[in-house]
């Protein structure tokens, strides 16, 4: 079968692979109907580490169960199925407190780190696959394929943020970064309630699907002349929740620049740093808290479903291209250079 | 008046100072009656920025109204009062969502910040009277009074602790910090309804008295053995939330040790560092949240002071040593080497 490998910084290539199969009786195998590169992807295409190469890449897919392992029982061959980003048993004691990212199971852990498996592909042996794979109650022709297919990750990590952020009805929330997580968790801050929302990007088509989404505001300036303006829509105060959806370290620092007195600033942009101010001139004074990380998003499949199926909300417009499996590497090339927002891929 | 001075690390004095005296109509003139000497007082003294010296200290202090500005209309002449360690008006937007500790108000602020004016002196002027006093229904010579000064600080401070890091039925904790603060913290996660609370202290009267405030358990290793011990007595998870009452980094550590995947760092020990671990290896892989801060001890009076004037709890049990001014400088030093726990001041 073909899949995608990458062998170190800016090279990505389509190769074929020996064809997955179930090695154990909790695995499932899929056939993949719709994938995509992930703005988290990017990470290793700037600054992969050699050592690690070539790597399997993907972790956001859709697809149908061509056979599932003896011990499976919640999905069967010819579903359509989507998988979280993290694979988990969704029974252990973690899992039942709704952190699927952090399962116990040995199997358990994130697609980036499962040897010779990944989403961009034709097919994927999925470990777990009770706990990790939910079915799909539509045809994988359906419409609805890319707002589906960003429950995998990126809606739900957006929806994270603002979940473990705290917004409720009336929050005024900064959302840090315009890439496709930043939109949706726009998106997810209006979904729950939130009465102001500032989106900080510089990228216009993206900030106009901002608007979309629920942007009340849009600050393109970074740094202290963005913090100013923040400042400026907010009375002064900065805003109570700040949804940080980059990583690096710049990201941070503005959101300690824009987060109330009190507030929270919600990370799931991967930090590209271990360590950062969170003393007493940065979060303690003023009792600013810290949440996030990975998302289980796992937990709000569920939730978000419906809300999609009943066409309330279309996530998918943050896919601005579609390629099959030829055309990833120039995905990449595409999202690297921000001429891309996010690339589908259908196999 | 008499009042106390630190000039420099490990030198406190005693000495004469002009009468503190009415300079705003917001002001208070209150009579001390009861103060004492704080675990963060004893920062200074390891450890004093000459250019600071010298500093009148203290910011714990119940005493009697003698005089009120034209403006003060909560308080009069005659009344008992508390005052938190933080000066506020309790009227702005930030005091309504009850964070006193970050009042708008140019005049708020810490009593360690206001010149000339402290708690462990003979009288006091008290900025913001009717935003930060809080009558007593007791009169001063009330056997309640040890625990009612607990009100000032190291209570709320430590159910600060608990309330920011999410205390409630049946959660497990660990408390790291045998001062007052930890052990308050302890009675407060015991309040709040916590099921497994394990304090990590060295210093055996002071873990009895956490056993007696609910302490399910004790640990007196540190580092790596301390967090196996934790581990050992939690099913090899660590608990839900961790209450961080020292402020150096290897408890920040510690608590980084013990923490479950997915619980809640939450600091009340003013922080002796601003960098520290908050990445990927950190907080961010498990969602680990980080919260607390200065507590804002005046939004707490008023659901804590209940139940000690009820005799259900009683935190005044952290006072080990009583003394007037002439012994504070005594008190400072003992406090210092450990034979004191709290040093409670009738001036």
């Amino acid at each position: 079968m073909r899949a995608t490998l990458m062998y170190g910084a800016g090279d990505v290539r389509i190769e074929n692979v020996p064809d997955s199969r179930i090695k154990n009786p909790t695995d499932a195998l899929v056939r993949i109907t719709a994938s995509c590169i992930c703005g988290s992807d990017l990470h290793p295409y700037h600054s992969m580490d050699a050592a690690a190469a070539p790597a399997r890449m993907g972790h956001e897919f859709i697809g149908v169960v061509e056979e599932v392992g003896s011990d499976v029982v919640t999905v069967k061959k010819g579903d359509l199925v989507v998988s979280p980003f993290a694979i988990s048993d969704n029974v252990c004691e973690i899992c039942k407190e709704n952190l699927q990212t952090s399962c116990l199971h040995h199997e358990a852990g994130f697609w980036d780190g499962i040897p010779d498996e990944g989403g961009q592909a034709e097919a994927v042996r999925v470990p777990l696959a009770d706990g990790t794979l939910v079915k799909l109650p539509v045809a994988a022709d359906s419409t609805l394929m890319p707002s589906l297919l960003t429950l995998s990750d990126v809606f739900g990590t957006g929806y994270h943020a603002a979940v473990a952020g705290g917004v409720k009805a009336g929050s005024s929330v900064t959302v840090i970064g315009d890439g496709a997580v930043g939109l949706l968790a726009v998106l997810s801050a209006k979904r729950l309630g939130a009465e102001q929302i500032i989106l900080m990007g510089r990228h216009q088509v993206r900030t106009d699907l901002g608007r979309e989404f629920g942007a009340t505001g849009v600050v393109s300036a970074r740094g202290e002349e963005g913090i100013a303006q923040v400042r400026d829509l907010t009375g002064g105060h900065g805003t109570h929740v700040v949804l940080e959806a980059v990583g690096y370290m710049a990201a941070y620092e503005q959101a300690l620049g824009v987060v109330r007195r009190g507030g929270v600033i919600s990370r799931v942009g991967v930090p590209q740093y271990e360590d950062a101010p969170i003393g007493f001139g940065s979060l303690f004074r003023h009792n600013i808290r810290l949440a996030g990380g990975p998302a289980p998003v796992r937990a709000y499949i569920d939730e978000l479903m419906p809300d999609i199926l009943d066409g309330k909300i279309d996530p998918g417009k943050v896919f601005d291209a579609t390629t099959d499996l030829d055309g990833v590497p120039a995905g990449y090339r595409d999202m690297d250079q921000r001429t891309a927002l996010k690339v589908l891929i259908t196999p």
